[in-house]
């Protein structure tokens, strides 16, 4: 079965045990001939994906009013296979979401690590500086790299800590913010496991077989 | 006594018990005649202000080896005349400063409101939306426009709070950030507290009088 995750800038499959990357600019979808099961927030590729009978959105059997309406649907499907916990995807944006009992309770948005780095910059050249994710947290800044470092990292630390739940990170970025989430769990593949969780489901209530 | 606070953008003058502020794209140095007691962080205008001897740079009165080398001087400044409390100075960017028994013992900078406005827009339109300093910040988001303030507003609050000390809310930005910071006191003329104090203690060590 194949599986795939289409972001802003690249098709992400999962086949078997294997995961790869494709590039949004330079992958065809009309080249492949099998059946991929995928969830998509990629505006532009979507109405080319609905046109083709072998490319299968599975959004659509997921009961989407436990969410809001706006919630990217990657962050739906990432909490499928979780039960407690505090998720953090870091990609191009971070985004946060506590699920109690198999509940989503809500969630926030915070800007990811390139984000945040021009963000310095364009306040003051001074700012330019590369974030320190060794930086001592617990030690209040007494320079410049690690004051904005501590004002990137320690402010999100703080607010995901005070939920006092178990933390998992995943995207792109999940291994550098495991620097500072030290006792996170990191799941760079719980968006598949999300995934085939919506797939069994639906099959089991749908009497549906995949293949 | 005329003092004068320069920032990148503007001119902030205190005569007296009145404040007012001057542009610095409209404003020329070279019209005052009269002395003017001033800190800058602007490097553009700092050049010009060395060949006017009415001018008086009063940073030269502190001791900044308590502090460190490339920290603005108004952070300094803002310092002097508290004793226990966390200083946050809500401007372009957000510095966060930390003061235990009239020691400084570190601080962080986190981005202002219009940087991380476009930060978030920057990331994607899907998230331009203006902070919403009325959120609920004790209940998790389930919205687009509660997600990003949350992550802004809350990340911060977060951090502040577990310092467990007075807050003083300094800055443009200061009654904005007084309805997440409900707690805190407001004092826009902290900066000129400061510097009266660099006066009087250099009056009190050297014999000097300011007029």
């Amino acid at each position: 079965m194949l599986l795939c995750d289409i972001g802003n800038s690249s098709f992400y499959f999962k086949r078997g045990d294997k995961t790869y990357k494709e590039s949004v600019l330079s992958f065809d979808v009309r080249s492949m001939k099998e059946k991929v099961y995928f969830i998509s927030v990629n505006t532009k590729i979507n109405p080319v994906l609905k046109t083709l009978k072998n490319w299968i959105d599975i959004s659509t059997y997921i009961d989407t009013t436990k969410y809001y309406k706006t919630m990217g649907i990657d962050r739906i499907v990432l909490m499928q296979d979780v039960s407690n916990a505090i998720i953090i995807d870091a990609g191009s944006a971070i985004t946060v979401d506590i699920i109690k009992n198999n509940n989503f309770m809500g969630g926030f948005i915070y800007p990811g690590l390139n984000a945040m780095n021009k963000t310095y910059e364009d306040i003051s050249p001074l700012l330019k500086y590369d974030f320190n994710f060794d930086a001592d947290l617990q030690t209040l800044p007494k320079n410049s790299q690690d004051a904005i470092s501590y004002g990137y990292l320690k402010t999100l630390y703080s607010e995901v800590m005070s939920h006092n739940l178990d933390i998992v990170l995943t995207g792109g970025d999940a291994h550098l913010f495991k620097k500072i989430f030290k006792m996170a769990r990191v799941d760079e593949e719980l968006i598949f496991k999300g995934m085939k969780k919506i797939l069994e489901n639906h099959s089991f209530t749908n009497g549906v077989k995949f293949d």
